[in-house]
């Protein structure tokens, strides 16, 4: 199969450099953001502060880098920090969060990965709490939320939270790697996520398209620590502005176009639904990603991916029963038909065999 | 109420030094433990590498020493430890595993402090696994279960688990601090128990009734990297033998009496348990740890204990709706009827107050 | 003054993109350098390795997050470095050594800059030694040598030094961040320099003019570990290509003309060393950079670093009584001409006020 | 040779208990320092506040506890620590201060281990200076200085430092694990040394003879921190009195007797220094330390020591040419003649031997 045939679905990270934001990045102005600082950073950094209705902003190589110089600003070495155990600082971070920022993170398991009063009330009572070591300092919540289906957690939810931990003293950082399909699945503008936090971070590689790097908005003093972290942690780095210009393209061109991955997410959805081997609720697919349950297929869930690659469809193994799918920029409806064709027939081949 | 009439059942750390200890203490043979060392200590080591069927054992100022160096020895920073919510190197620790050793605790909510097989399984599949950074090292269990009432996990279940431990290549360090109370109540040796983990630490301070400190056993190899991180921990002593001959003392006189321990509080349970506004079940009553639900009373755990204490028993709030007692050297079977006078008492009291 | 008219010789990081290597970025071949790799940044991890005759490369945003990642690797925390003071891990990296890494850096304040085997012995000598802790892991040298005026350590050198670390079974990591002048101003290939080392780092942002980015060279295993440690600093990139696009331009077509810069900085020194207010040896300029000493102005270096802004020439103080000038891509003999001109005039002005 | 002919001189640690002070120990009020309080160590805590004319004070298991304690305070990881590079700290705890506390170290090599607010100065200027991160946060010093013979750091030099840190706005920790030995030399009280700090440390377990043990004094708030993490480092005791009881013993009847100790040191050296073969300078011995070069002899200092020991006298190798010899309670004066007969016998042996 020719490479062009492949309907590549495994992550929003996937999505390639169009030729305009090559362009914009070709003809970025640049300086050294050691000495004096870059121009299309410094204009990046503005434009993100006022997006997001936030004192600051800095531009990271990462979400990762983001998350742990978030991590970095509101905690010190022995705090506690209640997130939810799928979220990605523990799923994929744990170690940078307990081995650098050497922060405890009190794990709750929640049923859809909404971090409710209630959850974070048993997280602040299943522990022995000391005043001044091991206090809970920090919340941790994600939106959307990549291992619960790209689920948007609303906008209410949020301030219902933060109502909180307020209340209990306690800051919160949302890591917004994909916040900007949460903002336009729920209709809710940037700013008024992030009104609900005090540091917020955004990733510019994923459903934006841009190469790589993130954004941390926040308070001008957490801004400015965080900026002597990042240069600790080898983040800084000299003329930033090609990338800077990457992600200002992106902020211009592919948010609104987010709703079209919506839309594709849930159409794959919905024909793969039609399926009986396929466990798939079309309405659960709130923003880019679709988990897909695959038992019926008699298959376990790596073993099915295989088979999918083999027929031109790249999926993401997400548990021992089921695959993620992810639309982004480059992944039209035509795709799509092609990849639930595929996939679809697989189902019936694969069925077949295991009941014969 | 004079001091002496006063009933302490707040913890077993709180028994007082008998006038044979102190001269056992007083009579000690000491050198300097960092110049050639200490012979009353070097005693109580072999005694103890011995006694767990290890091979060499450190002598430490205390139970969370013991556990940290475990951690050190068997981890480096960023890597992962399975162990239960409730456990102390959680529930206390968790502010010096995560700031200080640097590992990420993923814990796990078992109903009864028992860490089985598929309980692992379930904490090492809910996270992402990179091969060399924040890879599972250690599982850390518990014996007996202080959160849990003092249950004694099985001599069955620490070896079904070590199976299991193997076969995933982790290391496991059993947190013993009353593994005395669990080897007297099961009737298993410490050997049998220490033969189902890499390291195991005791406390002298609890039950066995010594001022303080713990052993860490293990291969002579973790022993001595313990050693090195103990001097930079700040837990070098000098003439050590006078705290390493009350261990001994303990060790020799104060093992086979925890039987008593146990027995008072099964009594205290029973004696308890005739009253409607407590809720307690004397068979779950395995060691030296009785925990009482007093939602039948009408009062919060907290209010509850108050108002003992005022009636000169003094117990330890465990959650909202239950308090903690715990039996120890110094308190005799007059002690506890005395209890239990006084409770059932209160208890009388406090319901007719809250009913009418 | 016009912008243009400026001739700015602060540092090699602030030489901006060609519209060749401008298109180099823009041409580059990406894919996701975490699913499955970025064919670009595959290519020129490859070159590296073959250019420093290593197994293996890692491309990295910075030449401190190389550095960073070379000390994970060689150490554990609690483990000791020997290095010299003025060198960049020590004069820039000290807390992210420390805090990160958890190394301890035992300095040597040398007089040129060269980690001589003496040195070495005598910082070993210096401080007590545990065996399995505190234990010296790790020589880290430094080439060219910013702070002593980009002086060229010499290969004999480095190779004396290697012999003496391999027998006390110390690695050593060579911070190469301007590895590439050395080479072209010893005449040494950057393979003959990295054999002195296990681990060597070099930057593409100096004067090899790119954007950003280091690459880290090693072998496979160490290289492995790198990788893990990367992810967890923030440092893995998805369309990374585009900047390895231009690293890889800049090692064609950047390296060679490193020999024009250097005879930029002495042609600079020669005309400086007329006036008698300035203390320059130019045969002490053997690479890209100029110290010159202002202490014959009468002016602090400071005040005259302003002073000389104003003229239209930026320098960077280096000492209260010295500046520092480097040469770049984009400083042509023209300029250096002008700034030569400039300065004369400014020390002629300065000296007469100051006798006046 | 018996064991009691032998002249132990190598660490004032080594003194053993006299039997009043194990009395006292046997005698101790106790209770549990975890469970509202042990009523000695109360009192030993508040006695040394008062000594040092401090607001509190913490009892804990040893000096380096309280120096690694003090560096927890008063940084955060990342922060940059001024000292000698012979003081304690560095040279024995760099492994903690680095792998736990995650400070850099910034050590200068004093002549004589007197920190100058000029070597100050010096080390403030060698570095690169990052305003939020890798900022100099505590200047740490010693009295008396161990390494530099026992050298008592002058009232009037502590108190120029003093200004200058608090001008720079540096706090200042004082490592006085010998400190009774400076004030009884100087004639400078507990108090007068402590006021020229922010945080002072002090050990029972050297001149003082007790066991083991160490305060550490300060501000309430410091005091109340520093107690947070003691019990994260695992140095929370439960019956702590006993070993308060030998402090407290020791603070009453220990510190004037140094002067007897100090006499001795003294008095060896002068018997020593009429020996061509010893390099000694009495009037340098100011406290209880006396380091002799043997350079003369044609023997190696760990040689000599060896031959020593041989003949019955134990010393500590300082140097490749150097040995330390430590008086202390247990050491009279006919102790010091007998040891100094067999030094000088050796002597006169070994030089033969080395000429012939």
């Amino acid at each position: 199969m020719s490479e062009s045939a492949r309907v590549d679905l495994r992550s929003d990270t996937l999505s390639l450099l169009t030729p305009q934001m090559r362009k914009a990045m070709a003809d970025a102005e640049v300086g050294d953001d050691v000495w004096g600082g870059d121009p299309t950073t410094r204009r990046l950094e503005r434009h993100c502060a006022e997006l997001f209705g936030k004192e600051a902003a800095l531009f990271t190589t990462s979400g990762t880098l983001s998350n742990q110089l978030a991590l970095r600003v509101h905690t010190s070495p022995g705090d506690e920090v209640i997130t939810d155990t799928k979220y990605h600082v523990n799923y994929y971070e744990s170690a940078a969060s307990a081995g650098l920022a050497g922060v405890a993170l009190n794990t709750v398991d929640s049923a859809d990965g909404v971090l409710t009063p209630e959850l974070l009330e048993f997280a602040l009572r299943r522990k022995a709490r000391k005043r001044l070591y091991a206090a809970p300092k920090l919340v941790f919540v994600e939106n959307t939320v990549n291992f619960h289906s790209g689920r948007v957690v609303s906008h209410d939810s949020l301030r219902a939270l933060r109502r909180h931990t307020l209340d209990a003293a306690l800051a919160t950082h949302l890591d917004g790697a994909r916040l900007a399909n949460a903002s336009v699945a729920a209709g809710v503008s940037l700013a008024e996520f992030a009104d609900t936090a005090d540091t917020v971070s955004m990733c510019f590689a994923k459903g934006l398209a841009a190469p790589f790097g993130s954004i941390l908005v926040g308070s001008a003093d957490l801004i400015e620590k965080a900026t002597a972290y990042r240069s600790a942690y080898g983040g800084g780095l000299h003329q930033s502005g090609v990338m800077a210009a990457a992600a200002l393209y992106a902020l211009r061109h592919n948010v609104e176009r987010l709703a079209e991955d919506h839309h594709h997410a849930q159409l794959l959805g919905e024909l793969l639904s039609h399926h009986p081997a396929f466990g798939v609720e079309p309405d659960t697919v709130q923003t880019n990603i679709l988990v897909v349950d695959v038992s019926g297929t008699g298959l376990p869930a790596g073993a099915f991916v295989r088979a999918a690659a083999a027929e031109g469809v790249l999926l993401a193994e997400r548990t021992a029963t089921s695959f993620r799918a992810m639309t982004r920029l480059g992944i039209d409806e035509t795709a799509i038909h092609t990849a639930a064709q595929r996939l679809l027939a697989l189902a019936d081949r694969v069925q077949g065999t295991a009941v014969a």
